[in-house]
């Protein structure tokens, strides 16, 4: 275990997305030296010039002292922490990129919502397979409520840093934490995993319940119902199940169920008001995340021999044609029960 | 036990507010024989005539069904179920007038957010007081995200029906839920009352960020730690601190606190702007239930050892001068922590 740098540790950001740019925004306000790496290098000098990313974290002005370069050595080279803002769908390639890079002594933490489509596989589990056996149990994940555009804004939020070793969170909660961002630390990575790629999904059934119309009642009764499908497929894959009802499981499901700024929300809306899935993903440059983490998490509960309603009643109106108003009524309308 | 009559059940509810009403219009409008007792003569009349409580729930006809009184005896006499819909500090009060005209195989069960003020007793606790023994652990109480506009518009709900006799709670879920009604039984009373109670402060707090200008990961986070604080005091008072994860709980500090509905959350957000709580109780004729549940919920916590930081800033807050905003920042800044 190398030595703790605290609060003076080098950090990276990886992927100039939202998510991304708004830590890395975040970060270099509160004095912490921060590099922020974007893929393209056209996108790299246009951030660098204009100190805005207009595409996806529009109207927030990047502090002077935040770097921005697309030159992977140039972004990793002697930097303690690397923190992973990518989409699930490029979390393999990225990493096999960075791989090469990596300082010996850093610390990987990522902050990806979803499984790997094609393996089922958490995102931790990933990194670690590419990054190497150094790395085994030593990469984190950050979660929690923080839409991206309230993050960049110092709105006072909260979230959670999940690592099997401890030293890992604990170095990471001191080193990004800060007065508008408040760091818990947990070591449970698969349930925080879990709720991370499954709150999405209800976000995108919230939705189809907004589009359709429904209420503040319908939601808060959805948000409620979807914590035990959270505990069951965290509880199958290994995690805990007490993980649910903290930040990353019941916070961010909150903020992704009730936000304006929410992606998912936003699309299960359209989906509720009868658009096509093809047509609304076709109609924004930002990836839903919820979409192929539907996809995954019905394939792990089939796996597992869990049951999850509301994931498969999603999954059966994004890609089995079933009717929105059908799909939620049935959740809505199965025998009365003892709550559990 | 007298036997269950079902669905054919004859309901009577007390009380003419916004709840009382939207739960009589619901049940009236599935086919269920319900009178709605309305305190003043003249109210009942209104209601009688115009078919629309303007005061409390403008917009909603009630149905021709739906008979409207003023006469205790007329509304309770053969009454098998009795809805006590009223604010907590009236209940007691009502209790005595109705104690006189109940049947002789009458179940009761409230739909009352909040402690008795003077003596911190549940609302169940206070009926069974006045109602006598024959009511003893036969009061149930009806709770959940339930905002009457909703409820009467037939948006899909959810709620808890819980008492410490079972069968009570069955009677009364297949007696009054329905399709966009759906109740779940739990015997757990006093949790669901603690979680009613307090969900009402959580919303206060809840306005109070909004009103600064705080964001949906804010809210997020305090919706998350808030229901730790239910878990303890629920617990303190006997009851199932797993009941604070269902529909109760969660389910109802999440519809409070991002509910337009909210006059609770309405009232927070006025104080987050820097109106005084004076001014604010006297501009609307609806009561904020969270005000008095504030007081009874720093006072249960000393009692009983609790700690309830959020309740702690709200009163502070409310009552004793503390500004909103150093009241917020207190709770976002303790020391960083595990997650529990």
């Amino acid at each position: 275990m190398p030595p703790a740098v605290g609060n003076n540790s080098a950090i990276c950001v990886v992927n100039a997305g939202g998510w991304g740019t708004a830590l890395a925004v975040l970060l270099a306000r509160s004095g912490k030296p921060v590099v922020l790496w974007a893929r393209r290098e056209a996108a790299a000098t246009e951030l660098s010039q204009t100190r805005e990313n207009r595409a996806y974290l529009p109207g927030v002005t990047l502090p002077l002292s935040l770097d921005v370069t697309s030159d992977l050595a140039v972004a990793l080279r002697g930097r303690r922490i690397v923190i992973v803002a990518t989409v699930s769908s490029h979390l393999r390639e990225i990493a096999r990129l960075l791989a090469p890079f990596l300082d010996a002594e850093a610390i990987v933490v990522h902050g990806t919502k979803g499984f790997e489509a094609e393996t089922l596989l958490r995102c931790s589990v990933v990194l670690e397979q590419e990054l190497g056996p150094r790395f085994d149990n030593r990469v984190a994940v950050l979660s929690g409520p923080t839409h991206a555009e309230e993050v960049a804004r110092g709105v006072p939020s909260a979230a959670v840093l999940a690592c099997p070793m401890l030293e890992v969170a604990i170095e990471l909660q001191q080193a990004l934490g800060g007065p508008t961002f408040r760091l818990y630390v947990n070591q449970d990575r698969t349930g925080v995993e879990v709720c991370g790629s499954l709150k999405n999904v209800i976000g995108l059934a919230a939705g189809v319940g907004d589009g359709l119309g429904f209420g503040d009642n319908t939601r808060a009764a959805l948000i409620t119902r979807s914590l035990a499908e959270m505990r069951r497929l965290t509880a199958a894959l290994g995690g805990e199940p007490a993980t649910v009802s903290g930040l990353a499981g019941l916070g961010d499901v909150v903020a992704t169920c009730t936000s304006q700024h929410s992606r998912n929300r936003w699309a299960g809306e359209q989906i509720g008001r009868g658009r096509q899935l093809d047509e609304i993903l076709a109609s924004t440059a930002k990836v839903v995340e919820g979409v192929p983490a539907t996809r995954s998490a019905v394939a792990l509960a089939e796996r597992h021999g869990v049951d999850l309603p509301i994931c498969e009643q999603v999954e059966a109106v994004l890609f089995r044609g079933r009717q929105p108003l059908q799909a939620l009524e049935a959740l809505m309308t199965r025998e009365p029960t003892h709550e559990a």
